[in-house]
């Protein structure tokens, strides 16, 4: 597969000519979501190269039977698989009696795929010449409608060149499709009914075993130089596919077209998902292609209006960004708390589940700072309606009064990984969840959630913790054996550095919501003391292990160790490892990985990037200088804290190559790997790579604060941010910065400590 | 499932009665091999209730695709399964026009199954009522010859009772076998030809990918009161099985025969395996079954003359030994140096391969005490076949310059075991295999094998181990990182005890061997350098890990640590678990276990079995009574080192236990999975907890020492053993022992210290 063949341009993914080697990496690339369904580039007409089919409905999953080598006790049986929906854009053309596919012509010429991020559609266009000599021009423009979310539009032109054509329209709706990423190869869709009712076709077909309904649909017009044309003139049915045929006559030169309006309904929305879908065929028949259009311009528009950052300068850094907040949007809407970021969104199958701790971590800074602030709350939600669930998860493992362990990987709050390593030892997955109520009180100043629902959530973190670490009494500290830190290239360790902060923090965090809770919330208090059956001596209990929790540190080094046995290890830095070996994921065994010295992503320095303000810049750059050079970046979560910290540091070379290699990860394909999907959630690190690194943007005691900096290689660089209801657009320019409000009141920020305040609606140069 | 429900008698394995639920134990409890092959106690009928079907052809194997959750570096993409054979036992019964099948008879009674030990024969006798009102007497004997060790018989005697009944007997054999272990549950056989020759009859087939062809073969004669009948009326053929089809009447009263001959030749000894069956039913058939019957009784009278234990007073504790011997030599005959000690022998699929470093560790002393010692010495030779696989696969894992790994499990020197942490860390299964080399030596006193060919497995696998160790700046030794030891409820730990101890034990030991081959064996010593290109620079290296390697020790309770992190563990005793939450490995999770205490088997104690004379009887007492306590006994494997170790520190209420735990491990029934088959290689543990625990046997400078001591429940024991050529019978009583020597010589040995010489054909009481 070509690499880079992506054109660099400020707003539009394109590539340029036809590549039977780049479908698959460019069917990911060019994907398009709407936060409640997405799907990749794939061709409407039939295409018999290689090609790798998905199209997805947010929350709709399957529930796909455990397949391990070695069953360890305490495995869940089963895996949630993201899952290929039923196909709704399919439509085979005739074109004078030949089956137009592109992988059987005799010629395809000035082929080009634009995915255009501010307008939000997906435009493919090229000339075919077919076997029976028949040219012809196509354009084929796509969306799914940011508004109407259960909807999207197909608009497909021919235009035939040399000749009068007689093409066929046949579009259909299919049931009968399958995953890639399936243990047994089973099928996931039960067909339940196929219905017609007149240009209206609908296919109702339900998941095995967890039983989501799902009507797919579609209405289609055809018209030729925009005289529309009759109705279907045949309709073949089977169990679960229905199929249209509209023969048109189109001379040389004219344009036949169809308009294919298609989507999802669901049983998560709708008891009667056929006649909700036949509401949504009407709501967007009403509208037509010209005004869905419009509206999709105008609802990205507003996403960009709110999350654009504009890099002066430096085409392909733009595009990087913009791709990535592109994404972010068109994954995760925050409109329903039932929803989460999956690790591929709605661009490929792979990993499974829906929510990582990388939700936590990595994506709500970006959703809080974008949208609404009820966005990023969502996701808070979406937690604590799981916490039954991570009880249940914990007690699996042995652990008891209501203490919670959150799954590594989930898409209905029941874990679904299974290597022991991970699944059951990657237990900082909870601290990351603590973190992100903190995280949100201290960015928004809604403290409501805490009382309402957070402090359940802390509570029966804190209680795993206290149940997880254990005494030693050859250190006389409490301990926490046998974790994998974020740093996967380690397993089964003791006292990982990141993992026994985060716990004793969490402790901490907990009690003082507790305290203020009780103080200030005294209705909310009593609640939840009598809903957990929390006492005075479990909560004393927990303070002992967070005042008595033991931090591995080397005194010689002065710094905090990421396990108890890494000194241990042959410290020989990455940069004086051969180049041949690596990715070391790809070349090494696992054991080799394991004993190795080399970091998988940030793990103790994930750990200063989450408390910056307990430690020193000192101890920052020690830590940063300590473990970086040992740090592969071999995950697409590890580049941004790193561009962060480097900024921090005033590492602005490091910064800049951190921030290139994390925003164009998938655009110039890293880890060749693009066409399984895209590498969502690390996107959202390369926001914040931006706004808390180059920005420099922290808030602290309500206010904001920042510390501009700039790469060299840009002329200047700006990004909004929605604090407290305001806007605030901050330009970074190479000698000056210039912060302009949108709000109502004045609002003070901090530049590098210094105050400054901005009027209403006003405009500061600093 | 009835636990205990074989009857105690000293020379057979008896069930009395018909229970359903016993079925699948007593098919593996029945089994019977004889070195070549085995199968389980399935019955010759059909049978139409739960089974588990097994036949099995030693070294015949099916590399099975892994399947894993989750792919790692390094794992292999092969399995080596124990493959189900064609089936050659299978004998349609109708009887009055009914099908015979005991799953759906009016009624069965005097249900009996005898597993003749001493005479090495499988009989199952009852009487039967058939739902036309048909009463039967049957009697059935099996056995597989140990001569003609292709060759295996059944007599199967039906004598109606109530009536004259038509009987057909319908023979058949059949490739068209599955595997219950089976990934994906592929065909394994690929039937080849089916052949007819008179009364002979033969199946082909070859195995996929490993494309070992067998032959299964049958000949009949069917007979009443005597006389033989005529030959086959009707022979059906399909691609893969051939039955014949003989009618007899026989009078109430009268005896209806049918004697089946059958077995394999496989392409392991032959070119033509049907001529090769065809002149295996030759010999089988000029025998005839009285002397095949007389050859097995005088076959096994030899093995028991050379390797029976009595023991005196104790039925339970005589019929476990006697059972675990006659398992061994079912299992391994030692004739061909190909084959190898499987974990379930010929008695079940489970775990795969045939060779696990328990063949080392713990069977090679049985052999060697108890056979010519070329039986043991194959087991070396088996080893040193595959080197050249041990180094590939170490080269895998990234080791240079000819280091070898040898595999966790095998079949033919490739790796098959698929869990990482296991796989690539339970490389303590290297030190065995040079510790067996020492061990034969040590007690045949044959030095040939080390020049011949065993230095060369010394020097790859002390390559291994110098590779394998790395610096530790901070402890300023040599450490092995990332390891699992016997104990394989502790993962990727750093600093094994067992493990470090050994490493340093098998440089130190090649050094010498090295040293002693160079000034003995010249030109042997020529050949290896030039093969293995070894130079004085490299094994300086070597010592230097050895002079400097890390061994974990704890000042405060002044004992080896198992590991660099055990004193952090929470150290309750197993004593203070709660019984509910036993056995742990089927109550709690992967995870809790590794960060737990419990120790599965003998570690840091096995190190002190292998080298018992380094180490002080204080020392091992205060290791036992540490390590001990946090033992739960898991593994098969354990309970005889801790016999053995008992015995020695005098703690002989402990010792018996652990015998009792180990000798009736099966045929009791303690871990409830007995129908999965047998565990052959800790049958060789229980041997060992006699000779060497209670015996006290050792042999140090090529003399043989005892300690005899004797368990209060027993009157006396008694036990032979081949010592260099020479038999020597001790048989202990609780206040004496007797040495009676079968051999042309003198022998000295010490009796607790004390010369004591055995005169040739001597006795002398001590």
């Amino acid at each position: 597969m070509h690499q880079d063949y992506i054109k660099p341009d400020n707003w539009s993914i394109i590539e340029e000519g036809f590549e039977r080697d780049n479908v698959k990496s460019s069917e990911s690339l060019f994907s398009i979501g709407n936060g409640a369904m997405g799907q990749r580039a794939n061709f409407e007409e039939k295409y018999s190269g290689e090609t790798f089919q998905g199209s997805y409905i947010g929350g709709v999953y399957y529930p796909d039977k455990t397949k391990v080598g070695w069953w360890k006790n305490g495995y869940p049986e089963y895996f949630a698989k993201v899952l290929n929906a039923p196909n709704w854009i399919g439509i085979d053309i005739e074109i004078n009696g030949e089956e137009f596919d592109m992988n059987v012509c005799a010629q395809v010429k000035n082929f080009k795929r634009e995915l255009n991020m501010q307008q939000g559609w997906y435009n493919r266009s090229f000339e075919a010449k077919l076997q029976n000599g028949t040219e012809i021009s196509v354009n084929v423009r796509r969306f799914l409608c940011a508004d109407l979310d259960e909807a999207g539009i197909i608009k497909y032109d021919i235009t035939p060149l040399n000749n009068d054509a007689k093409i066929v329209f046949k579009p259909y709706i299919d049931a009968g499709v399958h995953n890639e990423d399936a243990n047994w190869e089973e099928k996931f869709w039960e067909p339940l009914s196929v219905n017609q009712k007149g240009e209206n076709a609908f296919v109702t077909a339900r998941t095995f075993k967890t039983h989501f309904t799902a009507t797919t649909f579609m209405h289609n017009s055809v018209s030729v130089d925009g005289t529309v044309l009759g109705t279907t003139e045949n309709v073949e049915k089977t169990n679960d596919k229905i199929q249209f045929t509209y023969t048109v006559s189109a001379g040389k030169g004219q344009v036949a077209s169809i308009e294919k309006i298609g989507g999802y309904t669901s049983s998560m929305n709708h008891q009667d998902t056929v006649s909700a879908a036949d509401s949504v065929i009407a709501s967007a028949k009403a509208k037509g292609y010209e005004t869905l259009l419009r509206d999709q311009i105008d609802a990205w528009a507003k996403v960009w209006e709110m999350s654009d950052i504009t890099i002066d300068g430096d085409v392909k850094a733009q595009q990087g960004i913009r791709f990535n907040i592109f994404q972010l949007n068109q994954t995760y809407s925050g409109k329903d708390s039932r929803l989460n970021i999956g690790p591929k969104g709605f661009t490929g199958e792979k990993y499974g589940g829906s929510t990582y701790w990388d939700t936590e971590a990595y994506c709500i800074p970006f959703y809080m700072a974008t949208k609404d602030q009820q966005v990023a709350k969502n996701l808070l939600v979406y937690r604590y309606n799981q916490l039954d669930k991570a009880i249940e998860n914990a007690a699996k493992l042995g652990f008891t009064n209501g203490a919670a362990l959150y799954p590594m990987v989930t898409m209905n709050g029941e874990e679904c990984h299974n290597e022991w390593e991970i699944t059951f030892e990657e237990i900082h997955r909870n601290g990351a969840i603590a973190f992100a109520i903190f995280n949100y009180v201290r960015y928004t100043g809604d403290y409501s959630y805490v009382p309402e629902k957070g402090l359940e959530v802390l509570i029966a973190i804190a209680r795993f913790w206290q149940q997880r670490a254990t005494w030693s009494t050859a250190k006389n500290q409490y301990v926490i054996l046998g974790v994998t830190g974020p740093n996967e290239y380690e397993n089964n360790v003791n006292n990982n550095f990141y993992t026994n902060y985060l716990a004793q923090w969490c402790i901490n965090y907990t009690v003082e919501q507790l305290e203020k809770v009780s103080a200030e919330f005294g209705q909310d208090y009593e609640r939840i003391l009598g809903k957990t059956k929390l006492t005075l001596n479990e909560v004393s209990k927990w303070k002992d292990v967070a005042d008595k929790m033991y931090l591995p540190y080397s005194e010689e080094h002065q710094v905090y160790l990421q396990q108890d046995g890494f000194l241990d290890k042959e410290l020989v830095k990455v940069h004086d490892l051969d180049k041949s070996q690596r990715p070391i994921n790809q070349k090494w065994s696992w054991d080799r990985i394991l004993r190795s010295p080399y970091i998988k992503q940030a793990d103790t320095l994930q750990g200063f990037y989450f408390f910056e303000d307990h430690f020193s810049k000192e101890e920052l750059e020690r830590h940063f200088d300590f473990y970086e050079p040992f740090t592969v970046h071999e995950s697409s979560l590890s580049p941004c804290v790193h561009s962060i910290q480097a900024a921090v540091l005033g590492k602005m070379e490091m910064a800049y190559t951190f921030y290139l290699r994390t925003s164009r990860l998938d655009l110039d394909d890293y880890n060749k790997e693009v066409e399984e999907g895209l590498h969502i959630t690390s996107m959202a690190g390369t926001w914040m790579s931006i706004v808390e690194g180059f920005g420099g943007m922290r808030v602290k005691d309500n206010q904001l604060h920042f510390s501009p900096r700039i790469p060299k290689e840009w002329n200047g660089y700006s990004f909004k941010i929605n604090f407290r209801g305001q806007i605030l657009k901050i330009s970074v320019h190479p000698e000056t910065t210039d912060f302009a409000l949108e709000g109502g009141e004045e609002l003070t920020v901090f530049v590098n400590g210094k105050a400054v305040t901005v009027e209403p609606n006003g405009l500061v140069t600093v």
